[in-house]
């Protein structure tokens, strides 16, 4: 347990209230751990603000006295890039969860930071809408922490990642400035892009307080596919990830209503059909299966089903209705809490041209089976159609960060991200020089500076303490 | 004339050879005028390297004596961001135009940042695919000057601005240092998001010299029409834009391969039939005319046709060919240079939420009646489905900027953005701080002087010298 300075905890609790200037360990110590486990740390204390004055107020107070600062939203992220370290106050912007009507004459949503996506998501389909992202996380996921790790998900294929849904942003910077870009214009080519670049920078840069998302209209039709694949022997690689690339890119070439296509491999459908009591699969002996769904003004029915006609198609379940369609999900969305429940797992989430997926895939199974200790699960899934796999390994101690290097490296030696959608943060912050040059690290440490030249925002996630 | 100092000279000279230092002012003075005429300069003289180690060791040397550069691709700007004002160094990028095969299977596009679009252009469709961005100074505008700008076009619509085409890129900072990000793929939370940055930067933060393109299929059926529309004097505004901006809404809803929605007035009609010796056009007292464009995997001529079946839509000429395809697109493409035989214009690039683009062309008509040299032409046309319009005003001398002025003072009262995909440059310089918060701008001066830190890039444009 870290001590506040007295002075500064008086200051705090009279911005934002007695109850919202939490100080004692048994009240901080849920903000401190993130929910795999994984990253503990301790705090001086959690501030809850209420508005954007309350989170100017807070970093003024803080940056007086060189207090740094940890934003937290939801508290899902998976790289500890959302959890106090040592000693830093936790922001906490969960309170600041307004939720303005759906502007369907512009396409646009303003939602504090604190928002649930999954709230947000409600508010669209009541106007008539959706927001273009999805993940498993979106009842505690929160926009603002949505926006600090450019976050990505099931429909990323489609409508891009959180850049590309955020028509513009509030933030508050360390020294307690405001900024602004909240016009939502399709074009406004009026300076440098501070909202793009405020997205994945993990709370490093500045605080988002309050966000624009575009809308786009809910489709007339959506149609959803679980599809068992043969394993593409003939191809490089694991045989069930070169099925799904293959089947996945004819399906882009003639589904243009495809929305998602999310990779399930054996070990994860065997453990999730035992975790969660799920029924058999279609073609259970699969080599991989395929979660696609399709959105359409057209009945896209007759399309799916000949784009299905592919020799490496066995079986599929094809569902058109919420709950049917919600049943197919569950064999993908379920994946997390199983895997959970076999111990802290090791996640990782990279990404590769979609060329390369398959024998990213083959190189770590053969390199992990030498390597992991022999009780270890390793289970992969992803999202297929943006050369994305989440890697999870569960047995080596959650400290143990030796295989955790080895995926990275094997990463990179096939030409992959070390970061597909989940950030730098804590988890891989030893790694920003492997993956990037020194020129570009560089490049980032001063924007970093300019931004926050004291280093009192999130200091240890993305780059070093020392730098 | 301005002079430079005799031993830079030398050094450039040793670094581009002699044949592409340029320092007599008869051969520098193609760099430094734009091409509306509207912005010249002087410089030191002009250098032109061939490749991305030479851009780094003209900044290197220029960066040693304090010598300013100004970033130069095809001089296709309309804000005076790449053209010298003060003795700046012209770097020319324009040998920079290696062209690599586009490759299929990652869906991108290689190429240097002097190749011209339309080389671009041409390299995908040989492999069967398109950039999804497209604009009229296609065969001289080059893609790092389309970074530099975040140029936008006619297909943004669909495809999003430049920032969305890219993919990847390279770029030397004013100390010489070299970033590169050319790995393409889809997902790479790592970092700071340099590239968007970059985009929209106009040569102030570094030189691109590279890019890498995201590339979209060629649609198999590709439709043109030029449609006539009644005034909408129901709704409030311009009849013309009003019934353009209704027409559209109703097209994007029915038409999901609608890629583009141009805007023609009577006054610019009237004026491109007359320079171009064009054909008069469907409904030829329409308020308003529509270039739309279809492209889609499936036949869209049924789906075309039911969507022009609006009460606001008087009469429609329909292409589905090359050749009488471009002969619609004329009406619009062939603005630009009617205006210009008018003389040297006043150009003005603004956006607006889409149901505050017609009460614009409303106050701007009002306006300019009272306040513009009788003589004038007032002549707009653009991008409404993105909400913006090009403002051009032929009469008043090119140095007298009180119209723009008002142009730009309307503009904001009306919810726009003084530029909507041209950019700051030194044309609306003065005007950033009525269009950005103090704050803002601070933030976007602390990421200037994070990258730039003796302000040698570009110094005039986005930002007055003094700051």
């Amino acid at each position: 347990v870290a001590t506040i300075d007295p002075r500064l905890g008086r200051e705090l609790t009279a911005i934002v209230g007695e109850a919202h200037c939490l100080l004692e360990p048994e009240l901080t110590a849920p903000y401190c751990t993130d929910w795999t486990g994984r990253f503990r740390g301790k705090t001086t204390g959690v501030v809850r603000p209420a508005d954007t004055a309350e989170v100017a107020a807070v970093l003024t107070a803080c940056g007086r006295v060189g207090q740094p600062v940890v934003p937290q939203g939801g508290n899902t992220g998976l790289v500890g890039g959302g959890v106090p370290r040592d000693g830093e106050l936790v922001l906490s912007l969960r309170r600041l969860h307004s939720l303005a009507e759906p502007d369907g004459e512009a396409g646009v949503l303003q939602a504090g930071a604190g928002t649930t996506l999954a709230a947000a998501q409600a508010a669209a389909a009541a106007a008539g809408f959706e927001l273009g992202i999805d993940l498993a996380a979106r009842d505690s996921a929160t926009l603002g922490g949505m926006v600090a790790t450019n976050a990505g998900g099931i429909h990323v294929l489609r409508h891009g990642p959180m850049r590309a849904r955020l028509a513009g942003v509030e933030a508050v910077s360390a020294d307690g400035q405001i900024v602004r870009r909240m016009d939502g214009l399709v074009k406004d080519n009026v300076g440098y892009d501070l909202t793009g670049l405020l997205v994945g920078s993990e709370g490093t840069l500045a605080v988002v307080t309050e966000v624009l998302l575009r809308l786009v209209p809910t489709p007339e039709r959506r149609i959803t596919a679980l599809v068992g694949l043969a394993g593409a022997t003939e191809h490089e690689g694991q045989p069930g990830v070169a099925a799904a690339v293959t089947v996945t890119a004819a399906l882009r070439r003639h589904l243009p209503g495809l929305e998602a296509a999310e990779l399930i491999l054996p070990a994860g459908m065997e453990l999730v059909c035992r975790h969660a009591g799920l029924p058999r699969p279609p073609a259970p002996e699969a080599a991989a299966w395929l979660v696609i769904e399709v959105a359409d003004s057209r009945d896209p029915t007759e399309e799916m089903a000949a784009a299905l006609e592919h020799p490496l198609v066995l079986d599929a379940a094809v569902a058109d209705s919420e709950g049917p369609r919600s049943r197919l999900w569950a064999y993908r969305e379920r994946h997390t809490e199983a895997i959970s429940s076999l111990g802290v797992p090791h996640k990782l989430d990279v990404a590769f041209p979609l060329g390369r997926l398959a024998a990213f895939a083959a190189a770590l199974e053969v390199e992990l089976a030498r390597a992991a200790p022999p009780e270890s699960h390793l289970i992969c899934f992803g999202h297929v159609g943006d050369g994305n796999l989440h890697v999870n390994l569960v047995g080596p101690a959650p400290e143990d960060t030796r295989l955790d290097d080895l995926v990275l490296r094997l990463t990179l030696a096939h030409g992959g991200s070390i970061s597909a959608e989940h950030g730098i943060g804590q988890a891989k912050r030893a790694w920003l020089h492997q993956a990037r040059s020194a020129a570009d690290v560089a490049w980032m440490q001063r924007v970093k500076g300019a931004f926050d030249p004291d280093g009192l925002l999130n200091p240890g996630v993305l780059f070093d303490r020392s730098t």
